[in-house]
């Protein structure tokens, strides 16, 4: 394929530099875009009147998330995009990059007259800033959050519920079983998005080819002792609360490592009571958090911390309690659309890796009911959901041109 | 010697709950009684009045230390006590139970018509709770705190200068070097004292002998690592400032163990930066405070935690900051006091132990100059400044007993 990367670097770039500055954001500082808000309609209508100037047929669905097809419905069409909404403080990349570089993928089709079957999706509410609720536009879509959940979604900053905002923003939520329609003519689906990790960066690839996403198990681990007097009580009257989740600390670490297939597991809070120089620990809370694409592996990292804990306890006198807050499930990558990424990203001759996505994307919820892969490009130092994210547009232009190749060799293979 | 120890019981329980009540404290839930306040004058009135009773001389020195004899100035005594202000929210035992039991020493002796030579001395501001100065009156008396550093304190309440509250109390300040003339006629001293451990309760002991009082190292070990994604950073990419922290916390356990001689140490605090589950730490400070009274033992403590701290820092890509707070050398107690107290001790029958104190006392600054010895007797659970506080009045009546007797052999021995 020939294409023109210094050009698509320089139209994702202005795209990206326009959007990240008023009246796209509601901050001066950061990029604050919160689904239903007029910033964020404008933003929509940005991506409606250039994905229109392209020939597609740009609609809302009945909740808010933005569709662009260049087929009518009922004919099979190819899925792109990412979401366009922003976390309470973030930067002008992740998931914004996303749709412009579909957009590019758009234009790139054009432009080389390949006229391939595309659907262009920006996802509402995936950060869950306005309602607190994470890939709510996804998951309307896939029809897995229920009518109860729903009806008590409320708005973060005026507590109201969601019905009525959507409702408010012209939206048709009562409508909202409709959305599943846009997912049913995809045969497949691609999302361009952000590391917000380091692998990239530190191993000098510029494309990452996600091989699944991460599922995760989150908890806490609560150790009750005895807070006792430092100076009074011999090492052997003790009962500490944080010795024993220290242990505990350590074994997440070496368990995870010893998981393989790129678990992670971590131990983000650590809060000891009475937290005084002079007493030892009576109380200490750990959380836990424990990711990877194998659930069992994930599983076994929880599991043995739980038993760490517990061994850890009864030695110490301590008494230990274990709560698990949530946990969902891996989400496995389509083989044969990653087998086409990575024929593709060999093709650009620039150097690329497999890896996991560790954190949740719109993604997850498309591949419920439809082959998925994802493609990510490096930002710096990791650093995501923050002003400080960077990430280079040359890097987006490589995921649109390999994005675009992988899926002219799908859609050529049905 | 013929003591009715349910005699001494009863005067000792009677002494603790009225000075436990008001007027004799500020607090209807607490033990509150400042250096220099109506409440703290009134306590010393009780224990002048009911010494004057038994023919001591009572006076109070340019300071305000309560000081009370029953032989002239020059002539050798043996000195007993402790102190009788409280700390900021606290029991009816710490410090006021050694100046009573001091007191039930005293009637015993005339009542056994003994006719030792005694000073008893109730030392002003130990817990630091008026001006923020432990042991304050002691150290004056002891000449270890200087002209600089007097001048420099400054009432918590107010603000005010530590001199102008003595001389609003009636007391010379400006002549604070003359108090040491008091320890100058000291053959020896012994102060009764509330365990606040937990050991003499655990191992069903009635008295404590206290081999020497531990000195300590307090310090703090900050971690500097990274705060990365904790879904998005393989294991191997990271720089956890808690895991570093946590391999100290076990090192301070495991080294205080080995080290024996009843060393100890503690991290009480450790805090974390961000502190969220899904973010690696990025930072951390662990406070670390080691005791004994083997100060090379203390020393290697700290030394090995530094190093393990370092290590871990090295090994992980965490920089490691150390930096000390203060420290104070063990003071022993002195060996012919200890076995005549133990010898005393045997007599009764009762069982005890020799044991460190791991808290600090005024005993410190009179060792400076005179031999001296502590006496512990048990408290529920180790607790102490508290109004939970508790320790049983018969103990105390052991313990003067006891302490009588040593003194008996002391004196005897001139």
């Amino acid at each position: 394929m020939k294409i023109d990367r210094s050009r698509s670097t320089a139209r994702i770039e202005a795209d990206v530099e326009l959007l990240g500055t008023a009246p796209y954001t509601d901050s001066a500082t950061a990029i604050c875009r919160y689904a239903y808000t007029p910033t964020y309609a404008r933003t929509l209508a940005f991506f409606e009147e250039r994905l229109g100037e392209l020939g597609f047929t740009v609609e809302l669905d009945p909740v808010g998330n933005l569709l662009a097809r260049n087929r009518p419905p009922g004919e099979p069409v190819f899925g792109i995009g990412s979401h366009c909404d922003s976390n309470r403080n973030g930067g002008k990349y992740d998931g914004t990059l996303g749709v412009v570089t579909a957009l590019e993928i758009c234009r790139l089709n054009a432009e080389l007259g390949l006229d391939l079957p595309l659907q262009v999706i920006s996802f509402l509410e995936e950060e869950g800033s306005g309602f607190g609720q994470v890939l709510l536009g996804s998951r309307i879509m896939a029809g897995t959050i229920g009518a109860e959940e729903l009806a008590a979604v409320t708005a973060l900053d005026d507590g109201r519920s969601w019905f009525d905002h959507a409702r408010e923003a012209g939206r048709d939520p009562d409508h909202w079983r409709d959305c599943g329609r846009a997912l049913a003519d995809l045969s497949g689906w691609i999302e361009v998005h952000i590391e917000q990790g380091r692998v990239l960066q530190d191993t000098g690839k510029r494309i990452g080819i996600v091989s699944a996403i991460a599922g995760y198990a989150h908890g806490d681990i609560t150790f009750a002792g005895r807070a006792d007097h430092a100076g009074a009580t011999p090492m052997d009257f003790r009962a500490d609360a944080l010795a024993a989740a220290a242990e505990v600390v350590l074994a997440v670490e070496r368990l995870a490592a010893a998981a393989g297939s790129g678990t992670v597991g971590t131990v983000g809070e650590l809060e000891v009571d009475p937290g005084l120089i002079n007493v030892v620990p009576g109380r200490a809370r750990a959380s836990l958090d424990v990711r990877g694409v194998d659930d069992s592996l994930v599983r076994r990292v929880v599991d043995g911390a739980v038993e760490v804990a517990r061994d850890a306890g009864a030695r110490r006198g301590v008494e230990v309690t274990c709560a698990e807050r949530t946990s969902i499930s891996a989400t496995p990558m389509d083989a044969t659309i990653l087998a086409a990424l990575r024929r593709a990203a060999e093709e650009t001759g620039e150097p690329f890796t497999d890896l996991p996505s560790g954190a949740a994307h719109d993604t997850m919820s498309v591949a419920v009911h439809r082959p998925t892969a994802m493609v990510f490009v490096p930002c710096l130092d990791g650093i995501s959901h923050s002003p400080a994210e960077r990430s280079d547009p040359a890097d987006a232009a490589l995921a649109a041109e390999l994005t675009l190749s992988a899926i002219a060799e799908l859609v050529a293979l049905r």
